[in-house]
């Protein structure tokens, strides 16, 4: 299976890659090294020392015999070289994880927020575009985020993309439909995946392309199975306040003594899951694709939901380091619950890495090896939602 | 009041323009032409030859006395000049029609797709992000299409804007929520708007931007109170297959005996509007700005609806022109019902300008006036939906 993976340098994207090459798959990572070039322009660095992209194929070969091609190429940008590249790789598959992905950085500036809009939509439209124009019958694996659903409570258990609603008739009865469910973006990027599932919506109804749809909870962990082989082909660790996310921000915060930075009362519920499982998922969805002519596939890619402060307490109570409650920086409920169904992955055969203290223990065991290149000045979170 | 309009060289920007100017707003125009430059690459023309943009404001300085101001500048393109200016000029209201609005232009290639995407959401874009930027408390009036609805019937009234929505839980019991209209759009054109109103949605929500969306249905007629005061004032009129609407082209093309190009069997259900009207519900609209903090306010922007092959037979009756039924090169449903609510212009104090045969007869004496600038090669849609 011929399998191309748009932003396969990046956090999620690498160990994908890695993932679907030991199964089996042709690989091609296209990716313009952009996350990369974000570390530059932020002035800090992944907390794991990340091989360059050479290097890190190279090892790959060196260890497991199988080749990974890359491409550098800017999907947002170069459409000309992306419908070629189609045309001629004949992927059976595109994984698609293209676009900026923290929500702090969507909202730094306008340069940013512009960015990631233009950067975003870019990719998803180019995309769908140039497989329309080759004419070939590929499917579309893309990373959405929990964060489209909103976390405002309407009470009902949030299903996988569509919601039943019954429309009220004036004459007192009622009409049953399935609806995409409303959208309720909390950022510039959150919003631009809200947009997407607009574009795949159309291209999928227009030229039934077929699309799976992957909302995904907040990733912790670093490494796989893959990763763990080689030094050289270690995973990103964000640590720092625009791309970290708060597990691991904690479990590296606890492992050099730093108070662990509360956002707000730390009552935001959200969902989880581990890298590991994440690269399950997407070969699940890899080798589940919608039958021609379907809707677009959403499936809900988490493994647990829980509170922010809840995951606070514990990684205090597992390493006695303090809490501290900042000002929340976003403009969010202080409090909410979430109650997410996530039968598809689990029906394909998804069985859970749910949060334990081993696991928790591996990443601050990866957090101490590398902590001296951590930047203490980068880990408060600077990017206002609001203008001051 | 000071009111900028984007877009306000195009077929109801300008006539906007001239209305708003003649209530005694301080009018500024930005545009980039684009218009008129895409008319160049289609190598078409408006039916009515109109002025450039220095004749038409030299015109109406001297027939109003008053002076309307004009900048040339691409609103998805050149962000940094648009905050400047929205600083500098500091809008009451900003009108934004600075789409690309043609649905079969949207779908003829993919330089034609990625064109209408980019220019589309970047120009909105653009414009939010400036606005929060610039702290200004602008009111925003953007021109959106009945197309977001789509037209499959759910069989309930469609409303402006919101849907009032049941959700059955497991235990029987129903939560009322109310929820933005599923989007359900017809092509990349539609779609950017439906986008359109994820950014307006985030912005009112996180910036408290207060926004008008005005849902207009099919514009038809070609001149205003204001546009028919002196030749150098006349607006638009499209009657190519890309941007000529339904009911002007049937006019256009009874008044040189070119048989009616009817799209499938005619069965489309649609909305309509005079472009009179559209000048009077944009006035309306820019004065009754929602408060601030409140949601993204929706009006339906239509009169009436009828089905497209009942337009046809009423001009052919009128006129004795032969029908003819054409393969429609769009994918939609080949019949649909279509009831709105129109309730809101109406409320305030819309007076509508219903299809009628004085009003027909006007558009067929311009039509007739300016038949020998028509180029029948270019009466034929030619743009496909799906690729062949």
């Amino acid at each position: 299976m011929k399998t191309m993976i748009l932003g396969g340098d990046g956090f999620c994207g690498w160990p994908t890659s890695l993932h679907l090459s030991q199964q089996g798959h042709d690989v091609l990572i296209v990716d313009n090294l952009s996350r990369r070039k974000i570390d530059i322009e932020l002035e800090v660095d992944s907390l794991t020392p990340i091989a360059p992209m050479s290097t890190r194929l190279a090892a790959w070969n060196e260890i497991s015999g199988k080749t990974i091609e890359f491409i550098d190429l800017d999907v947002a940008v170069e459409y000309d070289r992306l419908e070629r590249l189609i045309e001629e790789y004949k992927p059976d598959c595109v994984v698609h994880f293209a676009e900026q992905r923290a929500a702090p950085y969507s909202m730094k500036s306008p340069k940013h927020k512009r960015y990631t809009m233009d950067n975003n939509l870019g990719a998803t439209h180019n995309l769908l575009c140039a497989i329309v124009e080759s004419g070939l019958d590929i499917h579309v694996v893309h990373l959405g985020t929990m964060g489209v659903y909103g976390y405002k409570n309407h009470g009902a258990m949030i299903p996988e993309g569509y919601l039943d609603v019954e429309i009220p008739l004036p004459d007192g009865k009622r009409i049953e439909t399935s609806i995409l469910h409303p959208a309720d973006p909390g950022s510039v990027y959150h919003t631009t995946k809200t947009m997407d599932q607009l574009v795949f919506y159309f291209y999928n109804k227009n030229d039934a392309v077929r699309i799976t749809d992957l909302h995904q909870g907040v990733v912790w962990g670093t490494n796989t199975e893959e990763t763990r082989l080689d030094e050289r082909l270690i995973n990103r660790f964000d640590y720092d306040g625009d791309y970290g996310t708060v597990l691991n921000r904690f479990l590296m915060q606890a492992t050099i003594n730093y108070p662990l930075t509360i956002h707000g009362t730390g009552g935001q519920t959200r969902a989880f899951i581990h890298i590991q499982d994440t690269v399950k998922c997407i070969e699940l969805a890899v080798n589940n694709p919608p039958e021609k002519g379907q809707p677009v596939q959403i499936f809900n890619q988490l493994t647990e939901t829980h509170r922010v402060r809840d995951l606070a307490k514990l990684v205090a109570d597992m390493t006695g380091v303090e809490m501290q409650n900042l000002d929340n920086p976003r403009k969010e409920a202080a409090e909410n619950e979430l109650v997410v169904d996530n039968k598809c992955l689990l029906d394909l055969g998804l069985n859970p890495t749910k949060l334990a203290e081993g696991l928790l223990d591996e990443v601050m065991e990866i957090s101490k090896k590398y902590a001296h290149r951590c930047d203490k000045s980068k880990i408060l979170a600077r990017s206002q939602w609001i203008k001051k």
